[in-house]
């Protein structure tokens, strides 16, 4: 089933205390596009600048992902973060910010993605994912990201998005500061009352936590050695889960069917952690997240 | 079969952003012993003062819990701590350390208690603990737990101690201190290559991690919106670990029994930080444990 993301499409650079990369792949799109196609092909929609090697969209092609929402903005640069983790991999520094063209980003979907059926609000300002949401016909299932910086500037728009969608992804900090709580079960249970149907806190390396008005449950991360950089790591999580819900279209959203998809995003973000920018993702299959999906299920199996 | 901990009896004062608790029934040996009573009756062997209230002996009596191993110290006052939680009650400062009887606390064991079979070397000096194991016949299980302080100040009596125990249970926090490296995973294995045919890394709210010579696994804590007061957490789960295993007495210590008897801990734990001192361990059953077991069972399976 049709699966549309709008968000970012960047060049990051990232210092960790192993190694550093410079003007590599990432924005919440991308990653969460290279998640999702896994499963089934995505739909991107984003802008980069000139200076945006056309490589990079080959890449993206080359997995199913429909690129054709891709803007290119003449005269433009395209979106640049710079950030450094510290020693716990877990945490960040955000060194430099060029939103470039992506500061004025404000899609015009094309119109053969307003059927989209599964749509996914990468993080963005409010006001933006409402107005590309205005845009779509009856879609059956839209999840949203967001971040602090939205949580503080644009709250009240945040309440009016968090009244449209189904789902919203963020941040175990983000919970705590849109709630005011520092419990993460009250955290959730409260932001579920702001308006979706169901909402997941990322917990980073601890893994990620599932409130609906049916069920509450918490999933760990696959634990893993090998982290090399974090980046992306939550937009990989929701597109693994989308994708999978988008392939499976499932009669009903249950809560045994989004913590399968929990899942599926928790495996593909273990693995998009492994190295930097797409590299551990461009080298593995559906079949590798199938056999880390055996593993997972052992490791849980009481 | 026979279930041994050695370690502190004590009055805590606890402080929390909503309540506060002065000289209430504590420590490692209290706590641990409490957990591990609804599996198999324990053996509990400490120290304290003459101000020690009756009532706490009878309370652990009540539970079937062998007593006979806690000393009395005349003229001596009993080991009291004072702490404070932070907001996201997962930290927490010391405000009041003293030590009192327990400082020069060299148990001598009990005739009768010289053939347990599980043996609990609950926190303390390394030295301590490894001169009470010289007084235990061929234990079947031992595990021992242990903290900052002892990690940077007997080094090498801890080593020593690692080479002569089973299992051992410690904080994400000491792990790190421990190996020097910030991957949970990593330091895992690493505490792992020191000795202990397992290692049990506590994450407070974020669950527990195991790690033997044929596997890594992660479970998460039970999501729980009632965090009351989390002293005792990581006995309580030590408790119920060591309880459950000495109930079952299996004839080898499979991945997948410890991962059962893990679960068990996670559970009484999650009871225990729903209220302060034993007071939540104090109205459930063995039956309310099996409940949730069942609830945990069903948010983990995929």
């Amino acid at each position: 089933m049709s699966l549309l993301v709008v968000g970012s499409v960047a060049l990051d650079s990232v210092e960790t205390p192993h190694a550093r990369r410079d003007d590599v792949l990432g924005g919440s799109a991308v990653y969460f596009s290279y998640a999702a196609s896994y499963f089934t092909p995505p739909r991107l929609v984003g802008v980069v600048g000139e200076d945006w090697p056309k490589a990079h969209t080959s890449l993206l092609d080359e997995r199913g992902i429909d690129t054709s929402g891709l803007q290119v903005q003449p005269g433009g640069q395209t979106f640049r973060w710079r950030g450094k983790y510290l020693p716990n991999m877990n945490d960040r520094e955000t060194l430099e910010v060029h939103l470039n063209v992506f500061e004025h980003f404000d899609p015009t979907l094309p119109d053969q993605y307003r059927d989209s059926q599964y749509v996914f609000l990468a993080n963005g300002a409010p006001t933006t994912q409402l107005r590309v949401l205005e845009q779509i016909h009856r879609p059956r299932l839209v999840m949203a990201d967001t971040m602090d910086l939205w949580i503080n500037i644009q709250t009240d728009e945040l309440r009016a998005l968090l009244k449209k969608i189904d789902g919203l992804v963020l941040n175990d900090s983000e919970a705590i500061l849109l709630t005011d709580d520092e419990n993460l079960v009250r955290a959730g249970k409260r932001t579920l009352e702001m308006g979706p149907k169901f909402v997941v806190i990322k917990k980073g390396e601890h893994g990620a936590m599932f409130f609906s008005r049916d069920a509450t449950y918490v999933l760990p991360a696959f634990p893993t050695e090998e982290v090399v950089d974090p980046t992306g790591a939550g937009d990989s999580f929701a597109g693994g889960m989308m994708g999978y819900l988008a392939s499976e279209n499932p009669a009903e959203f249950t809560p045994h069917v989004l913590k399968t998809a929990i899942a599926y995003g928790t495996l593909v973000a273990s693995f998009n952690v492994e190295d930097f920018s797409l590299d551990r993702m461009v080298s593995i299959q559906r079949a590798d997240l199938d056999g880390r999906m055996r593993q997972y299920q052992q490791m849980l199996s009481l």
